[in-house]
């Protein structure tokens, strides 16, 4: 006995979704039938309309209904200062934050030459573009601390130099409220390489 | 700075699948229009056409494309055992384990009086309309054994014994292959009460 095809074919589909395997996507696909129907009606409109309706800023990548983002159309912003992060979702962290006042680029993704993702992948001819901006002054590399994301780090690091840029690098250590027993070697390690005098 | 609106709204709108907090329904819809933009088409048609495809079949509410499910279709069942389960992912997990040839009725879920569901949205009118069938003989309860299972395991006894009918609960114990070692306190408890002379 098998599930009734349009429901087999629900259950496959909610595999793209990440970390969601067969077993979750069956609780899943029965779930919406079952209990949910209203908010599974909304989700597939939802689903069809941001794949309609957002695309990338022309300027940096995020993700953006249409022309430039939130953060590149807005007034007052320091022109000086460009964070490179790997997506999205850094950018709305960093902008949390509220410690940054500059612009983004958003690279949506990092170096990773197996999965076929180079520089073209990464939009990087389109951040060269940005550091031919005159008033442009440092590049701040927010990659991941991942093998990966310091590869990416590097590669924009040399580009950036190339013309003459500033280039930081965030810092990696202990974490704000984090006990240093609880802290894994490598991030130790970093915060130790990186200690500052007082 | 926010997420543009049709993506704010995605995010919320996969939160109604269980299990899936404000962390993974970003996760999941930055992985959709980053990575996955294809598959997320199909899904949301997927649910779009298990909405409108799939309802319950008549005769024992196990989700079906229209009219009799699969199994309720089926010639060559065996007509004098009724086991009734608490969803649909039951009668597949027991349809796959080859044991059983009676036929099903889904409750689709238990008695759970706080969550305001009782006996109408048990579809129990249509339960006891099957105990009226001649040929049926026993009731097998495959509830699941939690205190909300049992409960509802007893209410559908009742009503089947008032009727005349053989009621029989599935076993429960260690499971095959399990160790003894690693088995809980209330399953061996079930174990040993359930003994039976070799």
């Amino acid at each position: 006995m098998k599930y009734p095809p349009a429901l087999a074919q629900l259950i496959d589909a909610l595999r793209c979704l990440p970390g969601v395997g067969p077993k979750s996507a069956q609780r899943m696909a029965l779930h919406l039938l079952e209990r949910e129907r209203e908010a599974a009606t909304k989700l597939s409109h939802a689903i069809a309309a941001a794949l309609a309706g957002i695309g990338h800023c022309q300027r940096c990548r995020m993700l953006a209904e249409r022309g430039l983002c939130e953060v590149c159309g807005a007034a007052g912003r320091d022109p000086t200062l460009l964070c490179v992060v790997e997506s999205p979702a850094d950018v709305l962290a960093i902008e949390q934050s509220g410690s940054f006042r500059g612009f983004y680029f958003v690279l949506m993704g990092h170096l990773s030459p197996l999965d076929g993702i180079g520089p073209a992948e990464l939009g990087i001819d389109l951040l060269v573009a940005r550091f031919a901006d005159p008033e442009l002054q440092e590049v701040i590399l927010a990659t991941n601390p991942t093998v990966e994301g310091e590869a990416t780090a590097h590669f924009v690091a040399e580009l950036a130099t190339a013309r003459k840029l500033r280039v930081s690098r965030i810092a990696h250590g202990v974490p704000i409220g984090g006990e240093l027993e609880y802290v894994d070697g490598g991030t130790l390690a970093h915060a130790i390489a990186g200690r500052h005098l007082v």
